[in-house]
């Protein structure tokens, strides 16, 4: 038997309205996943305030970020990565829809309990 | 204050005898390392035999990766993710040295201790 690793940048989601989320990892209170985003953005003063620790690295695409703590929001372009610690508030107040953004999120929990 | 996020294709070290091993996140039991190949391999005969979880994905270059009992080697290319469950043996048979090779590895101990 040989594996086939899976790839990343394959198997997208035809362009939809909605934000695309592919779970590629979850257990032990860690969960990887794989974002497609063609366009959206967080709505208007809309910020996620997690209770969880995030590390996300945009593998494709463009898209600004925004901590609420922060005047102005972040460009990021491939290969960019940030941490975001428990209740860190943020959102994303841009995507670049085509060719559509891709994100790598890993969430992870300390307490074991699984993200999301 | 604005946060600029990290990007992962920078900073790589120069070339090496060695591989290069950046740590972006270790808390929590879990370990979020790039690593920089340039044409190593693991050496004839030796096997990684992990008692945690690993997840990995190539984010450049080209790689070789060869589970024990798979008959062949798997070709990594950009993007091409795999999940490593513990004790599965395995060994990285070649590595593309120029451009390098980079992985993104994250490392799961369900216990919690972290690993490596």
């Amino acid at each position: 038997m040989m594996d086939e690793a899976l790839n990343i940048f394959e198997d997208l989601p035809h362009s939809s309205m909605e934000e695309n989320f592919a779970v590629l990892f979850d257990r032990g209170g860690v969960m990887i996943e794989r974002i497609v985003s063609t366009g959206q953005a967080s709505p208007p003063g809309f910020w996620y305030d997690q209770n969880w620790t995030e590390w996300v690295m945009l593998l494709a695409g463009a898209a600004r970020l925004r901590f609420e703590d922060d005047t102005e929001a972040v460009l990021f372009r491939p290969g960019d990565h940030v941490l975001i610690t428990p209740r860190r508030r943020h959102r994303i107040e841009w995507t670049q829809a085509e060719p559509p953004t891709l994100w790598l999120a890993v969430h992870i929990r300390e307490d074991g309990k699984g993200a999301g």
